[in-house]
């Protein structure tokens, strides 16, 4: 038992089966299931902490890759940790930088070892191997943090995939021999691509290496939605189900919905971020693209339902003016907007469950929303 | 007597003669000498308004050249006005767009009537008169307008100053001849150049027109400190008392200053926002240039003396990493910094010259800021 971390399932809609929990961590307690926002460089994009916390963000997720090689871990070890660092005090999960090293193509090269890289700001050569990226990860100081894994590309052949499920599993193990501290709590991941048996075989390794958490990662990478929802279904029914669940990157509405249905308790994705700063807004009626000419003259908020700042207080035809111009204050108004709704999608699933409805409120979404059934 | 606008001294500082007054407005009072944050196209750059409030802005620019190519004075009108359509709705300056369109050079043609000039978004073609600016104007909606001026370029040949400052204060009759609206204080603008006797000129000339308030134009414009002073003790000799005076796009730190202690009320500049953007911070101790690999591990505030969200949360190595990594919050954070170190000064400034001590103030500043007194 490790004393930091503890995880309670509070209730299971008996419409959908989906469950409600509570993860308890140093930095705080997250509600499950939950939308992570992602703050690649120790900084959700255009957001500061404070703003975090008003859209009532539970917890971030922060890149190992990146902080590795800008500011440098040791560097943020010296701030004090990431928490101190970036000012944000609830809970923070970093990934292990297994997807973006592998997703460098021709600038790494993988051995049983670990995966040697060049970075993709100077150029420069590293080493990830399972026991360096959990030095990497303690320095850092995240509540939870990710097992060392090759995320494999879609599509891949079989015969590559297990072999490169094996050596994340074998990764696993030495990520957990070499974890050097107790008040985080580490994660393993599941791979198998998009194989049915690979998967199940996968979920069966991990979990009997009785991690305090278990993520689904290489899902949502090319697959199609329907492959990617078999293969959670496979997963979820082997792994345990009084721990976490983590589906890594994905966090479209309808991902959301299918992956909680499936038992998945935490989910994060940069979709929200990076189409705010493209102009486009998640709205109860379905995406928006404010950047076009038609919300020129549209005074109306962004989302008439939503009860964020940008919402309560700017019209589309402001937020479409200051797209045009180019101006930052465009970029900060929709990444409020779309992670606030994204949050508020997940509180409103949690309601949901807790009345014993998911099913009902899915259908009074996907409608509203535009989305077949 | 217009029942929407009145100007009182307070106090005056019997160490410097330097005054204290307050400014009413249809959206709010403003303690004066005041800085005025610019926000360009309807947004101060990288700010929200309730952060503007927050850092106790009183009283923002925006500019009347950018908001008629974009979106539209029309399109603002409909939207309720610039209050309403940027969501501030504390006081606001518009100018007169003569700055923007005389800066254009070759895309711009002078005649008496008004200024023919090309836009810099899309080349169209387009004519600013008097009677044009002020019905623009009145479609902003803002609390102080300005007259329809010509910022005389640095150097310029006197008999072009001269011609031209007559065609402004012809300008400036045209002006009040054709305002719109009773609740808005239409200024008028000394121009002259850096003549001594045309300053006074063109102060005698404005100061007749009985505005409810008087601006100095056509300064800071390239000419050595010095004679910018110079002529602001000509001007401010003779425009009335008991008006407000406000020292166009002027605000360094030292500029503040002398501008004060020859009595001007109001300032604005780009200098605390355009710095931000580009990783500079004005503390106590003088400017620093925060993206500078001095600050790579130093984990104080930007300026230990301040009171702002960014000095009181964040550190100069991480505001640092946010600039190396090309991050939006760096901006902010920087934005956020400068202007509450500009507005703070004034209103330590205001304090000084209630407690008869503005010099000493001044000295006190200076020495800490590095300045020559």
């Amino acid at each position: 038992m490790n004393p930091y971390f503890k995880f309670e399932i509070l209730h299971e809609c008996a419409q959908s089966g989906a469950r409600l929990g509570r993860l308890t961590t140093p930095h705080g307690v997250i509600e499950t299931p939950c939308y992570m926002p992602v703050g690649t460089q120790a900084t959700v994009k255009a957001m500061s902490p404070r703003e975090l916390r008003e859209i009532r963000t539970q917890i971030l997720l922060s890149n190992t890759y990146h902080l590795y090689l800008r500011p440098g871990h040791e560097l943020v070890k010296e701030a004090g940790g990431l928490h101190k660092f970036m000012g944000w005090d609830g809970p923070i999960l970093t990934d292990s930088g297994g997807f973006q090293v592998f997703s460098l193509g021709d600038l790494r090269k993988i051995t049983e070892e670990g995966v040697e890289f060049r970075s993709h700001l100077d150029g420069s050569k590293h080493l990830f191997t399972p026991e360096r990226v959990m030095e990497i990860e303690a320095a850092l100081g995240a509540d939870i943090i990710m097992a060392f894994d090759e995320c494999v590309p879609y599509p891949a052949d079989r015969a590559y995939t297990e072999r490169s499920m094996h050596r994340t599993h074998r990764w696993a193990k030495r990520c957990q021999k070499s974890q050097l501290r107790q008040d985080q709590a580490l994660f393993g991941i599941v791979q198998g691509g998009t194989f049915a048996d690979l998967r199940a075989k996968s979920a069966r390794a991990i979990a009997d290496m009785d991690f305090i958490g278990n993520a689904i990662g290489g899902l949502s990478v090319g697959e199609p939605k329907i492959v990617m929802y078999e293969m959670l279904e496979v997963v979820n029914d082997i792994l345990p189900k009084n721990k976490p669940r983590y589906l890594m990157g994905v966090g479209s509405p309808d991902c959301l919905f299918e992956g909680v249905l499936r038992g998945v308790d935490m989910f994060d994705c940069v979709l929200q971020t990076r189409i705010a700063r493209n102009g486009q807004a998640l709205t109860s009626r379905g995406p928006l693209t404010i950047r076009n000419a038609t919300f020129e003259r549209d005074f109306t908020p962004v989302d008439p339902d939503c009860d964020c700042y940008a919402c309560k207080n700017f019209t589309r035809a402001y937020i479409r003016h200051l797209i045009k111009a180019e101006e930052i204050l465009a970029a900060r108004l929709l990444t409020i907007h779309n992670l606030r709704f994204s949050l508020r999608l997940m509180e409103q699933m949690r309601e949901a469950i807790k009345n014993d409805r998911l099913l009902d409120f899915k259908k009074e979404f996907y409608e509203k929303y535009g989305l077949a059934q």
